[in-house]
């Protein structure tokens, strides 16, 4: 035994030599990595503290890349980064140029899909089974998927489906008893009843032997009887009936903090040529007591102190996160009628205090955006005013029920679109780029993009005194810091606002981009160009007049937005000058047609060209052709 | 007794008076009334047959408006649209004017919500119960949802709350044992486990009484066990446990044939103070025999004559989806790497061949759009190459999956969107209106809008040849009818095909409107216009290069067609302009930002701007301005 196990690991094949004393070392050497990582960059510390035992037992048994270990979401999988030759890279991880937070194809040939959004590993399971039985092929095929990700409807389908199919693979339920916030639905506590059922053993074996010797003679009387009794005998004895009714073995609940316990059933799973879930019971935050006592704290964590557990002190803006719950709250005292509904983000949307004040006017419906917006048009129905606060990227999996159950009745469902814009370290898949470009297509629906935190205030404001649905994207982090006057405005709807005067060039800026304008606009004038700034505050409907006295003073414009180029923003504007016979040099500043990786926000906003200088040098170029 | 009963309901509180053979008597007059409207118009006859006595007892049991009830999907609907004051207006039934297929708010207040896709009824509830509990309210909640539309992720997410939040609520589950097409997925195989055991009778209570009965010394044993053995009991001898374990109390199976065992039951369930779930056995198409023996085509069917069930001959020309079908069976023959996927549109979507002849390469995965994409990704990472058939409409419920984990990754799932555009009597839920808006802003994705059926089959062959996502939309119904060439054309990406010459003004079109487009310039020749016609082939990526030619003519542009004007293709051209620094002005036709009625879909085309005549007439006003 070397004094450093993990400085003998390079790949998952050296596990393999290690004894179960050695693993179990290596074990705590992991965790020790990751504290020390997470600490300087932040990260998913938690959960990826709780999955090391599992990662460990699966890259033992099995024989990666050939065989496919699948990670749900992925930010749990920081043991799998390390030991699959990527250990010198993790102090750059979630990194510009560094490594993702996530699994990804790009980076190693052991990240069998991009994960990034809860819920889809069972499918992408069904469908490398599927491809692996019609080649004939033999690997194994494991998914990790926690308990939250599994209540996803996504997840469901494809579990309906895997039980039908009896393709085989192995489903390691990653129960670590509390998902991001507290776990909420029927099916988390179907799966604590599980927990903590004495009659529930080890695995299945162990729990056939046992029928009789537990029983005693109605034991024996029920093994004999056969036939139906024997269903009962199983359903007595066997948990898990949820999955076994459809069609998926149940192996568990087996403790997944336990590498020999992990590797035996791993085995056993794996001789079946069924689809078998394995039910591992695991501790988030694992082996740092910091993060055990407060797992949704470590969830995702800024960079920490080891010792105390506590991250600096934040900088004195609030975020806007808090300038909108503070708001909904004030709006809540006020009006009995609000609900606040999230999607496993009750934290992150900033309605802690918004669910201890009001708890019966609080629903997280857990990781089901679907049917949290569709809930929201049942409670506009019955005459309340749902407040959907989901992030940008998320709301994506909710685009059909935006659009049928809430756009096409035309109901009074409000969204708060939290995380839009560049997210930051999270990286492509949680960059909420495109919500602009989805949303602005759909009938009735109004959006905003309020400038700073007292634009966003009002935004709330606004979207409560209106009919129909209402839209409101913000983005993550601090806000300006300004001071935020006591009164609330009401924005009409289709109003923008100029907030700089100047004769060579117009800029039409939205949301924070706004600020990021007059910035612009400073650094122009230094070099003798009066740009005028206009903050449109609505995306749609877009204020029509203010474009057509834009245009009449023949001054080139320029659109600046946090978002896609295509179809959103400045799509709008062109469609509206284009409408109104207006020809006008326009050029579009967003995000370009490509995938934004991952890296601290300011940077990123820098690289994708939405930095004061970067947009001041494209103006100028862009004054230069059309001088 | 009246001859006719159905005369003397105007609305359900007419119902209360009837005796049990009276409503037995209703539910055949409502059989022939429905058979005789949907002969002439078309319509969702099988199934509004199979839930009439679900709906008559429904109506007799609740008081409704004041109580809610609610229906899945809403095409089986019928009886309740006809006995809540719309009969006379069932002869306009999904025609423009007329009143909708599905169940519509601003029809009746008997109509709970806009309804047409499928699985957000549950979530609906659960927002109304959530308000009624709010406001201290005492109706009842009750909604019919059929067993295919249990089976989606949105229906799933919703029943997990359910069952965690206990609000009081009824569902039924219309299980006609068949959905559209014959069910898929392992629920739908649980639910016929659960219809077929011999130990499962009418209701909880019947079992209740019946378990020492039945089992004799074993069951007096069972009973008097108590703990744990009771539990075995009730698993033994009531079924539903996949719902029970969710926290949804269940009862059934009963015949939903039986209107008296429907009340009786229903009463009962509604006595509870939790959520219960009855499952009624239907059969699809109950009572006309053409309907029963064939349910898949009398689901949705055209105007048939009602003695021998059949349709009036098809138009010559074959369907776009017949085209595309017949291609992909073709291609299959030479590439065994191709698997074609679908979410319950086998027969829609024409795949009824290629599932007979690669039986082991066809998945049909259910309601279940979502994880439909997903698994094509994971068969996509399998070096396989999935064709993932959904309709344009339903294709919205998997916007994230497409953006996460088809396009970030940039894997090469082939996405066929039938039904594109207008898509006529199904109304405004239906239509394929948003799919360029909502793919366009997704990097990666390319996207063609074939003109005609050879183009159509040429584009299936282009996107087999090329990396990456590729998405083609096509329309509902019958194609040019055009002499189709053996040999297949490679599209090469952004290429556009100039089809007609023209000097005073150039009309750029996409798909179908490439048709209209030349049409309309037949027009304008007869009032000495001269127009150019381009037909774009692609979305994404557009062919700058043509525009920059169509530009430097300094003739004014039109664009052309069949989708949302926010977002869309017309956007594309601007952009594209805006960004060579191209000023010209351009005329944009497509569907106006509002969603689009039901009505026979020529009809429509022509009330929406898309005919041939009024886009003549368009471009005609448009030349006068800018002569």
């Amino acid at each position: 035994m070397t004094d450093n196990i993990l400085d003998a690991i390079s790949f998952p094949k050296d596990l393999k030599k290690l004894s179960m004393s050695e693993l179990d070392k290596l074990a705590l050497e992991l965790r020790a990595e990751m504290i020390a990582i997470t600490s300087k960059f932040g990260g998913h510390l938690a959960p990826s503290l709780g999955a090391i035992e599992l990662i460990l037992a699966a890259h033992y048994v099995l024989n990666t890349p050939k065989d496919k270990l699948i990670f749900d979401v992925g930010h749990q999988a920081y043991a799998h980064k390390i030991i699959t030759g990527r250990r010198d890279q993790m102090y750059q991880l979630r990194q510009l140029k560094g490594i993702s937070g996530f699994t990804k194809r790009k980076e190693s040939p052991y990240d069998v899909h991009d994960s990034g959004h809860a819920s889809d590993s069972l499918a992408v399971a069904l469908g490398l089974a599927f491809a692996r039985d019609l080649d004939g092929g033999d690997e194994d095929i494991v998914t990790i998927i926690g308990d939250a990700a599994m209540s996803g409807g996504l997840a469901f389908e494809a579990l309906n489906e895997i039980g039908s199919e009896q393709k085989r693979m192995v489903i390691i339920l990653n129960d670590n008893e509390m998902s991001i916030s507290p776990s909420v639905g029927a099916f988390t506590k179907y799966l604590s009843l599980l927990r903590a059922n004495p009659a529930y053993f080890k695995t299945r074996d162990l729990l056939e032997h046992r029928v009789q010797g537990n029983l005693g003679n109605l034991g024996n009387a029920i093994v004999r009887a056969g036939g139906q009794l024997k269903d009962a005998a199983k359903q007595l004895l066997v948990p898990g009936m949820f999955f076994e009714e459809l069609g998926i073995t149940y192996l568990g609940p087996i403790d997944g903090h336990s590498i020999p316990t992990l590797i035996t059933t791993l085995r056993h799973a794996l001789s079946m040529d069924v689809p078998v879930l394995i039910h591992a019971v695991t501790k988030k935050g694992k082996g740092y007591s910091p993060a055990e006592i407060d797992a949704e704290k470590f969830h995702g964590i800024s960079p920490f102190n080891v010792s105390s557990g506590k991250s600096p002190a934040k900088q004195a803006p609030i975020s806007y996160t808090k300038a909108f719950a503070d708001q909904l709250l004030l709006e809540a005292e006020n009006d009995e009628n609000i609900i606040a509904l999230t999607a496993a983000m009750k934290a992150g949307t900033g309605l802690k205090d918004f669910a201890d004040t009001y708890p019966e006017r609080f629903l997280d419906m857990g990781i089901a955006e679907e049917a949290t917006v569709t809930t929201a048009s049942g409670m506009a129905i019955g005459n309340k005013k749902p407040v959907v606060c989901i992030y940008s990227t998320f709301l994506q999996r909710a685009f059909d029920e935006i659009a049928t159950n809430v756009c096409e009745p035309n109901l009074s469902v409000i969204f708060a679109i939290d995380r839009a814009g560049i997210v930051g370290e999270d990286g492509p898949t949680h960059h909420g780029l495109f919500d602009m470009s989805y949303l602005r297509c759909l009938p009735n629906m109004k959006i905003m993009s309020p400038s700073n935190e007292a634009q966003l205030k009002d935004a709330l404001y606004t979207a409560l005194r209106l009919d129909g649905p209402v839209a409101f994207r913000y983005p993550r982090g601090s806000a300006t810091g300004m001071e935020i006057p006591e009164q609330r405005v009401f924005l009409e709807p289709g109003k923008s606002k100029l907030v700089r005067e100047g004769s060579d060039v117009e800029i039409l800026a939205l949301g924070r981009m706004t600020n990021v304008a007059l910035e612009a606009a400073e650094l122009l004038e230094e070099q003798g160009i009066s740009a005028a700034v206009r903050d449109m505050i609505w995306l749609k409907p877009l204020d029509y007049e203010a474009l057509k006295e834009a245009a009449s003073k023949q001054v080139p414009l320029v659109t600046l937005e946090e978002g896609a180029k295509f179809g959103g923003f400045s799509s709008a504007v062109l469609e509206s000058l284009s409408d109104q016979g207006l020809c006008q040099p326009v050029l579009r500043i967003g995000i370009e047609d490509e995938y934004v990786s991952q890296g601290d926000m300011n940077m990123l906003l820098e690289s994708v060209g939405l930095s004061a200088e970067t947009v001041k040098q494209k103006i100028c170029s862009f004054l230069d052709l059309h001088k």
